[in-house]
């Protein structure tokens, strides 16, 4: 077992995904467990972290663990500083005590905005990762998901940023509300969504009138499950289209995230007119992790 | 047992709510379960009134019954029909075939909006009490709750109508979102409330993103559970008041509900520097249920 070998770890609210790395940032292995921050007490991230990697571990040398996301959190196992925006995605690691001789483990900062208030963890891991493809990329990032961040990149560093409760408004009232008994999740009608999509832009004051809409029409006018579905997620991910547009659109947005969210983002945005290119949200990760690991290995 | 008697229902989706009424409109008696729509299969609904109404009833006489509320939707009793704006809040009552021949049972009608499509089934009873005691009364009602509605009212009729998902989006932000680990809702904190109100009416398009940042300022400015509390309820408010703004508010605005809410929703339109007053809706379902009691046995 190569002593370069290191394991990049995504540690989030609900889930815990490791990947055993060379030092090339080739992908050796990889396994994942539900057992996510929220299931565990502080005293039991070292054992969650040890039940997945330890087939990755030797006796001989400890291995560098690089994780990022909500188990910086203060709710997490540690809790990492956050750098203030405007910062590089990533620099100073918090390194967190273990009694596993064979493990050393270093978490990445969040990113925190002062005004107006925001704060990240894990997407900073992301955009470094689409800096360490891309050095000259300037302009905006989107990370669709269930708090969905719009970042402003200049020169390296995150300018500013902005989280939208997209994601987790859309499942709250597809699952929770009285839109639950009208929207079939994997139903769609794209131009029910183009459509939500531009009534939400040019009207975003209508927004829970239309949210309310939705269940009025399916009573009266027969909108179907998989139209109310795509007009419940195109007023929501409008609102954050026309929320986001002080972040510069004119190069194009780069979308980092799960491939099929993306690709619903793809539409909104071609509906207003901007083009976007997407980046799997793993990928990138795993590139900013590396870049983590490199900082780590030459001590910057 | 006066033969003029007959009862009230006000029946919703978890309560069941039931008066004993003279003919003059004095309440003689009243019961109440959380028997509502969401528990009962539509065979259930008669025994479950029954069990709170057979002390009142006589062998000798049937007893009308008059019923109002999510009782008369498809999930309900029986499907009432609905009027169509603009319209009477209150005509055309449908009678429900029932086996106790002590009662005879009618359910006031819901009224629709074709465009934009609404509905509602209770309100418009309210709306026929605020009329029954102002039979002057032009311009807008406010009926705040989980599905706010906002009403025109125009010699007699209700001309347009829209119902915002306000209250269900505060319960669902405020006890199933991220915002769950940082909003008391038995705390409050006025200046966050008007401050809110005023984000709100003044950028709409930024709500999913202030509502998220009451979790940031959480974390690294120290908002207090009371002001986060007050900036969630301000938020979601303010985007309905500015929703709203087509209902005409010259001559003020009628509130009718829960006092407490109504007292929340006349602090924020006076932000706006709106005059409202406060209409008990108990008081208003039991004068529009009269209405239609009067309506019935004069034959209208």
């Amino acid at each position: 077992m190569s002593t370069d070998n290191w394991i990049a770890v995504d540690w989030g609210t609900t889930h815990l995904r490791t990947w055993h790395m060379n030092s090339a940032g080739d992908i050796l292995s990889n396994r994942c467990s539900n057992q996510g921050m929220n299931s565990l007490l502080p005293d039991q991230f070292e054992a969650a972290l040890l039940s997945l990697i330890s087939p990755w571990l030797s006796d001989d040398h400890s291995t560098q663990v690089l994780a990022c996301g909500m188990v910086g959190s203060r709710q997490g196992w540690l809790e990492a500083n956050y750098n203030s925006t405007p910062c590089a995605p990533i620099s100073q690691l918090t390194q967190v005590p273990v009694t596993d001789l064979r493990i050393e483990v270093y978490i990445c900062p969040g990113v925190k905005q002062l005004e107006p208030a925001d704060v990240m963890r894990g997407e900073e891991t992301q955009i470094a990762g689409l800096l360490a493809s891309d050095a000259n990329f300037n302009g905006a990032v989107c990370l669709p998901g269930t708090h969905s961040k719009w970042a402003q990149i200049n020169e390296g560093k995150i300018s500013s940023f902005q989280t939208f409760l997209t994601g987790e408004l859309y499942a709250l009232l597809s699952q929770k509300s009285v839109l639950r008994h009208c929207v079939d999740c994997n139903e769609w009608d794209d131009q029910a969504f183009k459509l939500a999509i531009l009534d939400s832009i040019t009207k975003p004051d209508r927004v829970t009138t239309e949210l309310f809409s939705i269940r009025a029409q399916t009573l009266i006018t027969d909108l179907s499950a998989g139209e109310a579905n795509a007009r419940l997620s195109g007023l929501l991910i409008g609102l954050e289209l026309t929320g986001a547009k002080a972040f510069s659109h004119k190069d194009g947005v780069a979308l980092v995230g799960d491939n099929k969210l993306c690709e619903i983002y793809l539409q909104a945005l071609t509906v207003i007119g901007v083009k976007a290119t997407i980046h799997p949200s793993e990928q990138m990760t795993l590139k900013g992790l590396q870049l983590a690991h490199q900082q780590l290995v030459s001590g910057v």
